[in-house]
């Protein structure tokens, strides 16, 4: 379709929804904005939208949502005080391709799991709660598109080698990391998973790094979907 | 269409999302299970599906959370402690007709509004949170589908004559409820909202009822979203 | 010790702690008030003054407080979703004789305890935090100074018959309240504790009231502090 | 005073205080302990205790407790986000001499303080709560055993010299820590804090490191207590 009759088209649905004409118009534009988004180029003069964008994205946010919750409040009840690094833990879980573009799209915990006493304490589930696990995840995502889910848990020796036994795990070096990309805001995550991917030439299940000046060692566990990813860190601990 | 092959097109959907075969067969199943359950009896022979349902009720959950979520963020930044009544207040968000079948389908904050000393504190937005105000939009949905949305305040005489003055009000006296829908387990709120409506012939914006042995009184703000219900209590108070 | 030698050897005994000259005038200062406050009249031209209130309360407040917090923590991991009353549950425990004059004094859950889907959720323990209870205990100290506990759980029949196989019970019936005393804010729980008091002559372990219009009905069960009351709802439970 | 004589005084009292005799014991027996820990050698064949300790300890917790609350109420409505390290901020006040023995003598913010979107929150204010902030202000104690409070914020280089205009600024370098000390389990901090403190012949308003291989930076801001803690930190930012 052309963005003409789906502007229309939804208009008319709203209305029929009982909306006065005002919010239909105020809600297809959003709409519209959003299929747009989504849309693809095909042939000339035209620029067919996706109308189920809108749909979709909201479904699959519910769902992200939904299942991300799940799975933390299984992990919060679990003995996992001693797997919480000094900046806490965080569990992120993207929108599924094409709809994951930015951290916006990946829900995640505001202010992170940290030890309360000999709890573990989670804040809610909204999108954009993250950065850092965001970003490796969306990076990921460019080379396999299944993998949604990751968490991070504190660094240790003794782990990564059970890891090993068990995953697939790769890893990267921060001293290793080029100039030009430490002097971007932001683009060392990126570079680190990108490097631990290409090291071994997939997505791994495991990738981790061993610090720099000021930044904590880390083990980051991946997985296509929150249950999943908990499964892994359930057979690594 | 018919189940049989709304299943099968489910499958082949789901494992070319890259789900296995076991993994798509479970989700499938579920989808299939929703589609019927809203489903319509056409024709002979045939039980035509509603294959959007799943994907419809997963984005309206999405937008009635979000919504919802919003409208409680700033309500509980308002200065309400006044309005909160000894059992506290809450604020419920029906899915769209015809998705809202039970109270499970009502969003609505656990542990609800309370006062903690001279803030509100308000629990997390989840499903099937509310029992009295989920059944009394409910009810009233039954009536004008378009009313999905209603909070409770504290009972104030003074807040029924101001409300007079600027909404349509209609109430009903719990000492006129029928003993056989006493003696009935939760049937005195969808009874109560039925009196209130029927007493104008419409649903009203207040419908409020004056307490009765061991029962606060109470008011009760309908609305087609929470928006709508906030922008009355704040014409209100 | 008359005011004005306490008062300058506050002084002093906060100068030798190193305080500042000003900041030491200012706690002296708020220390003498204090031990004025709860100082008895003796002889003539002298006002003695009591030079350990000050380090009486703040020790007792901390007591109440660590006893209370540690009764709350392990009530709210009882499971009590049950026992819970529309209006919420509340745990009050106030300062020992002579120091409970109001409900400032007496400890409290900030925003009570309340369902939170098949949990319970329960705020910060804080002096100040309750009206109800507070003042039912207060009541109560009157005739007993050694009953400084209280909780409140949902009205049930069942739950009043076995409490007066067990303990000690009494009552009050909101409806006889006389109309001077329903007349004053905040008189009806004082008017009822006193009630239920004199109508058995002693304070005892429970009472309960079955309500009025507007009010829902109430088991208190007292004690001397928050384990033994806990104690006695685990043998009513 | 013997502990002979003391014991049977602290029983006689308490069970004047209503007390049975089994609970009475009880306490005088708890009591009688704290009093021999804080008690000093006098004299020889008699072991003089401090009989003040016990209701000492107990209102120096709640004025350290009440004290911290205030303070840290007041910081998490301040717009604070930016100087959240990565690790969490936290806030520390120690009992006073010669109370402050151990890292469970220090209060502070169980599960730190943690940014949530753009707000900041924090968990509850308990004794033991922190190890690393305790640690600092012990060892700070020792030096000038006036400070007693301390907080932590995020490295920034241009606060720090914002700071060498306002205050006493001293610093530890990670790197320079000996072999010994890193090889103990804990032992850094006290470590830095020493060296801080002697490289400027004594304790500074803050104590800054510029962070190692896994550890972030950190500025560390002390005082007399959470309120002037607080003031320094508003002249900082």
């Amino acid at each position: 379709h052309g963005t003409g009759c789906s502007f229309s088209a939804a208009i008319t649905a709203n209305l029929a929804k009982g909306y006065e004409l005002k919010e239909a118009v105020k809600i297809s534009k959003k709409f519209i904005t959003t299929a747009i988004q989504y849309g693809v180029k095909i042939g000339h003069g035209h620029c067919p939208v996706n109308p189920n964008a809108w749909l979709a994205i909201a479904a699959e946010k519910w769902r992200v949502y939904e299942e991300l919750k799940d799975a933390v409040d299984l992990l919060i009840n679990m003995d996992i005080v001693d797997f919480i690094p000094e900046v806490g833990m965080n569990f992120a879980y993207a929108l599924p391709y094409p709809y994951a573009r930015s951290t916006e799209d990946v829900a995640a915990i505001e202010g992170r799991i940290v030890k309360a006493g000999k709890k573990a304490r989670a804040g809610e589930i909204t999108f954009g709660a993250s950065r850092h696990l965001a970003k490796a995840v969306l990076k990921a995502m460019e080379y396999d598109n299944a993998i949604r889910a990751v968490m991070n848990i504190r660094f240790d020796r003794k782990l990564v080698n059970k890891a090993k036994r068990k995953f697939i795990v790769s890893f990267y070096n921060r001293q290793e990391e080029p100039p030009e990309i430490k002097a971007k805001e932001g683009a060392t995550v990126p570079w680190g998973i990108e490097t631990a991917i290409k090291r071994i030439g997939k997505v791994p299940d495991i990738i981790y790094h061993e610090g720099d000046v000021g930044k904590e060692p880390m083990i980051l566990i991946f997985g296509r979907n929150p249950r999943e990813v908990l499964k892994k860190f359930e057979m690594l601990r």
